[in-house]
């Protein structure tokens, strides 16, 4: 085959992205050869300064151009109310709402001993040093509904519960506009125990 | 919301990529935000070389790194059988069956009257300059299979018959691995009209 060497190197870089193929890498290309000069420096300067500009907030470990993040530095936030998440897009997720007005903190991920993740892998010696500095009152388990997440959920839970007044989790039930037919029965028989009184 | 604005203009520039969505931006500018420094300068790199590196071949349109592209300085090809397709793109699929050792021309799109898209917007003045220079025997169309494509190859056609021998069409008909209980009525149509003895 005798395709312009540039051409396959882009596509090779491209198609090492999640979720990217060698087709859509080589759709990506060619488009990427088609547009104008001044697109394309936009995008490359772009994802340059996602690796320059941006770090890792020291206090809740969200992504941060500073020191500290946006939502750190926000003093309009209520600072006793501090939800947990796996990771910094979860944080994008949970923002997205609108519906919560407390600060964060990212653990970076989830026990697995599998796959040799212990607590002192994640970021939780650092959680447990905010309850020293901050006054917290609740802390939101806001994981993924999976059994990683879980079982760290129920870790943590134990964790922090003789530190803080409340510990929840975020309900797990039949997802909004979700056909009960198409659910599947964990979640189903979840949402049946966490049935609400009207 | 309070995402970091590099987070949010990578997204930004990522989602105006075509086939790429918001969500998948998101999922793909927080992978290089994780990725090692050394592979997101590889991908950088690799896209302005896009740019920089490639034009198009003088003779056939095709991507080239010099003035004329890898298909075209090879003597090793076939210079009497010229393949004309739409894209550049084409010609990479095309080159991946290794059952063509032609030549090829790249018009750069097909006619189409309703998007002010002529002959004169198109490699067709280039195509009949060839047949001054070149001895070509074989002129094959492997434009895509819908209406402007079969209208710019009878198009085409009518235009270099008097110039070569044969002009031909490439065949229409089931894919290979296709099932006939779930290919469109106009395919099998086709793929029974140009049925071949056995």
């Amino acid at each position: 085959m005798q395709i312009a060497e540039p051409l396959l190197r882009a596509i090779e870089e491209l198609s090492k992205l999640p979720g990217i193929g060698r087709k859509t890498a080589q759709r990506l290309a060619l488009h990427v050869l088609k547009s104008k000069d001044e697109d394309v420096s936009k995008l490359v300067n772009s994802l340059l300064e996602l690796k320059t500009k941006l770090h890792y907030c020291s206090k809740c470990f969200n992504l941060a151009e500073g020191d500290l993040c946006e939502i750190c530095m926000n003093t309009k936030r209520d600072q006793k109310l501090i939800c947990i998440v796996e990771e910094a897009s979860d944080v994008i997720a949970i923002e997205k709402t609108n519906e919560y007005n407390g600060i964060y903190h990212v653990i970076g991920g989830t026990l697995s001993p599998l796959s040799g993740i212990g607590p002192e892998d994640l970021k939780i010696k650092e959680l447990l040093k905010r309850f020293e500095n901050e006054t917290i009152e609740e802390v939101i388990l806001a994981l993924n509904a999976d059994t990683e997440g879980e079982a760290t959920s129920l870790y943590l839970a134990r964790l922090v519960k003789p530190l803080v007044t409340r510990v929840t989790r975020i309900a797990r039930g039949l997802p909004i506009g979700g056909d009960l037919e198409f659910a599947d029965e964990a979640t189903i028989g979840r949402a049946m125990l966490s049935r609400n009184l009207l």
